[in-house]
């Protein structure tokens, strides 16, 4: 058996992120902080572009999971582990169970992107699909979860998820440790309270910026409101955005984050345009997004050395939504 | 005026290599080495894939375009440089005169992506375009060399371009110091020529491979023929490696490379959708055919630790070859 990493019932701590960094390393190698010298002469900044997209699965997720399931005691591993996911925490959970040898159980919903659904059917796990919506997800994984015995892993509500992300923004700062600002993109919450909350133990005061899409902008309403706000809709490219913050997240990016920035759907397709054509990476609406955040406003970052955290890069190609 | 590099009438020699690699750095900034853990777990044996897409002109020429600008006098260059390409030559001399502030005068077939024509135009170079061959290609070069004085930058049958190309393999077998082989794409043969007479150099016994198009196997055959072998037609995606070798290139592959492989243009496509849909790196089908000959042949590779260059990365994305 893997050895078994500390389950986390509150706020990670420094020491439980260092040693769960050291736990999942095996699993979960270092992804690249890349740097484009032409980029930063045009920009008049210099940004490093973590490169989350080059990872098994195409996405930071795995890093989450992994911490969460190497958590388990070997009991609780071998009845499965579960979770409801638009796509890149589905891969990540069935990624890591069939790294384990144990069974993934997976809730997708019905208009989840097809490249996440075959990837998540490639790595082995048995998936349900239901209808898009908060409800239909949680109602499927319960009666599965009860039925299985298998753990949930919550995409973000799970401290050891949150320990989990935050380990890029750790690698992140060991590659390049002179950043003055990191930029993440928020969905449910995970990726950018771990990189908030690793940065504020760094103690340099590194700045965290939020992105998301302006149609599904809850975080930014959220912090001004000072409550969990929920979106109307989620008429978004960036599927991996449309999620809610959650309990666990919330506050650390209330305490951690110092703004949310938020971004047009042209916006996102310009700057995922650049990544494709200038830069050469493959890089989903989701892991535009804090891209799109700097060009929006590149005149109010220059001189600073900044991280741009590229989540993912699954993507159905047949329909690129930077071609005409 | 930056200072001036050796005007090479020979082989290049390691020193000279060496100095070129140090004039150019600052105009040609290093590419990373990147690798997959996942992937040589796959395939059984470790890849290191040099991204020469990553550069400002998504290609490798602009190194050896780099190195041969560098040797001009200031005279010389204030009456410009030229050149004949179908496209990543192109852009890189015209990338360079940009950055030196001089003219580029750039000869391209009327049928180059217009991708690489667009890129080489937002480079401010003055473009005349011709018939598809490389007698039309030469007239027109040359009638502009008469009536502007402008230096010819021969895409690869010019030394200082082949010493130039030659710094790729010196970065990566600086990333990466103990490969048992690379493997590099061949259409005129700078890039393959410099990799394997640097490889040379290092002297730790690294074994070169070519790698081309089955459609265009001019350098497999020129090998076996013991002289340059041209192609009767040149249909393949694959638009950078139409070319045949040069005198100046022939004998050092003749040399200093092992074998030169040729895989099929179904093969390319293969390799090229793994590249991007997996590996998430935008790759053109030029440079796609070095994985594409590991591939092919993954077995023969077992435990081997081998670099693949990845030439180049633009592509007209509006009709990938790998989607239906």
């Amino acid at each position: 058996m893997t050895e078994k990493l500390p389950l986390l019932v509150d706020v990670p701590t420094r020491e439980e992120i260092e040693a769960i960094h050291q736990g999942i390393r095996a699993l979960v190698p270092p992804t690249p902080a890349l740097n484009y010298s032409y980029l930063d002469r045009d920009l008049g900044c210099s940004l490093y572009f973590k490169c989350e997209q080059f990872h098994e699965i195409g996405a930071f997720k795995l890093r989450g999971a992994t911490s969460a399931a190497l958590a388990l005691s070997e009991a609780q591993r071998a009845m499965g582990i579960a979770t409801h996911s638009s796509g890149n925490h589905a891969q990540a959970t069935a990624c890591i169970a069939q790294q384990l040898g144990i069974p993934a159980y997976i809730v997708m919903p019905s208009n989840a992107p097809k490249v996440k659904i075959e990837a998540t059917k490639g790595f082995g796990a048995a998936i349900t699909f239901c209808e898009p919506t908060q409800q239909a997800r949680e109602a499927a994984l319960d009666k599965i979860c009860q039925e299985t015995g298998a753990y949930f892993i919550h995409p973000y509500n799970n401290y050891n998820v949150i320990a989990g992300q935050a380990t890029a923004a750790k690698e992140l700062l060991e590659q390049v440790p002179d950043l003055d600002m990191i930029i993440a993109p928020v969905g449910g919450g995970g990726l950018l309270s771990g990189t908030a909350l690793w940065s504020h133990y760094a103690g340099k005061g590194i700045n965290v910026l939020g992105a998301e899409p302006q149609a599904v902008d809850d975080a930014f309403r959220s912090l001004h409101a000072g409550s969990i706000q929920q979106n109307e809709s989620a008429n978004t490219l960036a599927d991996g955005l449309k999620t809610t913050l959650g309990e666990f997240t919330f506050p650390l990016i209330q305490k951690y984050v110092s703004e949310i920035h938020t971004v047009s759907e042209a916006e996102i397709i310009a700057a995922m345009a650049m990544l494709w054509k200038r830069l050469k990476l493959v890089t989903e609406p989701s892991g535009s997004v804090p891209f799109a955040a700097l060009l929006r406003n590149a005149e109010k970052f220059a001189g600073k050395r900044i991280g741009i955290i590229l989540s993912g890069g699954n993507v159905d190609m047949e329909k690129l939504p930077f071609i005409a």
